[in-house]
């Protein structure tokens, strides 16, 4: 398997990059996403471990969802006021609470920058508004390489001094070659994985392996026009506006927790080219939106449907 | 059937609205809309017909369909320039060209204005943000009269001095409800039926009896969230955006060609009732716009789908 | 003075509206709305009062505003948690940290509606749409009164059963006419007025005496535009978008915090008069959306700019 | 004065671009913009000089400003059915109608692409749209250079294959480096130039040169913020929109006919940083859709506004 990818690598030219205009404000801050069935007496005992630790909050919201019953929270503390000693007791702490209330959450010290790899195929819309919103500071993260199964991408990479791996897939090396990704991914440590107009589906053993880690673009407002050639359909109906929408990547084809959506108008004269180049706009929109978000720990999913705190 | 109608009618207070307002422009044009296989020499004969008949043209706009082949035109002139003895003439002259070159063709005299109905149930807004519209002089029509299968509407249509008619409807009283509904259409020459949040599915054979003259508001984006309960399923889904269409009334439910769409950001924090409230201001919104259009001889169907000149 | 206002005023013939769909929910919520100088300490001084006096925590979101130096808080408390005594207690208590840090604060009890009167003249959009949306449980308050300068809003007012008050004006009997305005006001204790397209200018006495209380909505994309005519000067400037902004009124013309802005596009075949069609939606939607969060407690008020929790 | 720009020209290594997915359709039409005081006769008049030429008409759309008395046409004819020769008899013939009608018109023949150069300084958003725009076939154009007052453009025109010429200016020599740009310009036969946040404000007599052939985005809802630091401005404000504009420049600041808008919502919450971070996208949007349509033939300006068909 592993000579599959050792094959197609490109020896990446640079190093990885690192965004020089990353507000130096982010890496002070730690963030903690925490969700829970409704009960009294959480909130208090979120604040007590976290003073307990010493961890000057910084911002804190809430959100509470009566009819499901659960309980949202997200919160920025100080990382000034927390050693790193501390972190793991912290987190010793939260674990207790966690237990004791059902709780899910999740931490993250903005002093370590999240690792993103982006998968592609022939378009480049999505991989250059990626590459250039991260190196405007938009995005706060390494991307640590760009995987395709078609060599186009690479010049791309290259200019942004980003490594390259040619990964090409066919129905019969699929499995070699999601493992392939696998392994370059977890080599390199990679948090996030964002489909930047990927156009194979993955396994679901390949999904299941990053819950919540995948983020792929839709070229539709779904849950209109699932599947193949979304602007084709758009136009056969007679749509008067189009769409495209980010979400979490599930073992189900585009039913994953959507993340954000956009919407643009369309009219009678629009060939199904002029959507596609109208939805490219939107494209990069909610999925730069989504990376953004998700980067900046703001998006919670439950019950396949996702809270974005803004 | 005539029972039903008769029994249940309000005798209307107010005579026959006509808005103020209107403008007088209107009024003195005249509008053709053309549609027809794209066929070398078609344009030409348009105009020399209109010369022919002394229309002097006032604004002409052409759209080309080249992958279906089609040819759609809307053209606009001087109703003082063409006496009421020459109409007959020129749709004399206008009928060859038709056959001739396999045309579809519709024309209108801004001198008569177009009498609407409307069809509403329980939720009131779209009534009246119609009726308000129309009052503000928005909309270059009569409104004719308002049906409903409730009493509710009764007092805002008696506001704006708009006769209404209480047709109450069961499963077994739906034929002769849509029988007594006709027969008031037909005796008042309705042109055009409005369904304001009408909560009914009208029977095939009523949407036959007036092809492209109905037009319904569906509270989706659509083709997304067909049938009952839109918002709870948009709710269900988790969508960013919540939308709105208006469309021609076919005999397929929420099939028929779409005239105009409209959507607006929802979150997390949206309760099916917050959707509900965003959903109303969407749906007032396409339901005039394409009730404007309408009137305004800017929309043609062809093959499932609306050409709207703009 | 107060002859003015009798001999104007009609006697209203509905008693005062209670909206029947208001939820039941938010008439057991309280909301407590903070605003200091970024210190240390304050969000668990709040709490501790908070939860000295019994309240039970449903919701709380922070803001910092890093370079205003400023901390905004806002929390959402079960009435039922508290009882009517305590409240003297809680405000007693607020009160003392208020000094203590330098603390605006604001504090609403849900089982109470705040009473509104509405301002308008001629036209009556916006004025209708406030009331259609009263009823459909939008708004979460009493109409206690609408006030105009012309009668044609009298029929209007009457049909939704609200009480209506005609007050003419003058360039000479300006002062007696607000001082009839204020009169009717405070004698119904109204927390909120809303200038619904009202077409004077209201003196700056009038003005501080409801200081972050009066609700305007003005007709263009501010600061374009500001004063009379904007869809005039915007047709002139050839602009491809026009807007509507509504905002709390200050002394100085169309200056006041910022509440809600929206937009719609245009083209250079729309006439002023689409552009006052056009915008007459936008000027509904912004002005219903900035009544609604000031009635949730979700605005205040810093330094000229508006923040708004949602 | 030539030494300026002979001094800091860089040899490009790649010979002009053309885009391989430019549509061939393009390339075999021709499009005749007019405008003229209306009086009758005239759509006749370029009729019958079309059809005397030969030429088949594609598509016609008239627009009649009836307030300003002026008439606005767009007519696209097949290039196939007028050979090269007799293009010069049929701009003979409309040079006459033009006498007699006071008329404006211009011709463009799609099988000359028209030629672009892009003027930038350090901000890199909207160059590298344009040229990814350009590169997926988006613009029908060739893009001949890139030139800037700073260096950092240099490696993304070459990554794109397109000359690049850095042409420093201070306030002394902007005489020379305008007139080195000129030359540049005038040499390559440019029929537009496009501002990319070119951060240099052009001399009049520069402006005067190219009348109608500048187009410039304004990182602001004009009129709202003009000149400097608008997002500056528009934060102070407190706005809950911002917007951006792109136009025609003229010797007035900011003040050329606007040729396309867009706004996007903002809240309390947004920094400087965020303002100016979600500006790009607008910016982006602006800017390309003003390039698209004047590539197109579809923009013309009257009166100090533009005519956009669309």
């Amino acid at each position: 398997m592993a000579n599959v990818a050792t094959a197609t690598v490109q020896v990446p030219v640079v190093s990885r990059t690192r965004s020089a205009t990353m507000s130096g404000l982010a890496a002070r801050v730690g963030t903690l996403l925490v969700q829970a069935p409704h009960r009294k007496g959480i909130v208090s005992s979120l604040a007590q471990v976290l003073n307990g630790h010493g961890a000057t909050l910084l911002d804190s919201n809430h959100y509470s969802d009566s009819a499901a019953g659960m309980f949202f929270q997200r919160i920025q503390f100080d990382l000034a006021s927390i050693t790193s000693d501390h972190r793991a007791a912290l987190e010793w702490g939260l674990r207790e609470i966690g237990l004791q209330y059902g709780m899910a959450w999740r931490i993250w010290y903005g002093d370590r920058m999240r690792r993103v790899a982006i998968f592609t195929s022939k378009q480049e819309h999505c991989l250059y508004d990626l590459l250039i919103r991260h190196r405007a500071g938009e995005l706060g993260c390494e991307i640590t390489m760009v995987i395709s199964n078609h060599p186009d991408a690479g010049p791309v990479a290259r200019h942004f001094g980003v490594p390259f791996y040619l990964l090409p897939i066919t129905a019969e090396t699929k499995p070699q070659q999601e493992a392939a990704a696998a392994n370059l991914i977890d080599s390199a440590g990679v948090d996030l994985i964002v489909l930047a107009r990927y156009m194979q589906i993955l396994s679901p053993r390949f999904v299941a392996r990053y819950p919540s880690r995948i983020i792929n673009v839709h070229h539709s407002f779904l849950p209109a026009f699932i599947g193949a050639n979304p602007y084709r359909q758009a136009h056969e109906r007679g749509v008067k506006m189009i769409g495209a929408t980010s979400h979490y990547v599930t073992s189900e084809l585009d039913q994953g927790p959507i993340i954000e959506q956009a919407t643009v108008r369309c009219a009678h004269r629009d060939s199904v080219d002029d959507l596609v180049r109208k939805g490219r706009d939107l494209e990069k929109q909610v999925l730069a939106a989504a990376v953004r978000w998700h980067l900046d720990d703001r998006v919670m999913v439950h019950a396949g449907k996702s809270v974005v705190f803004d």
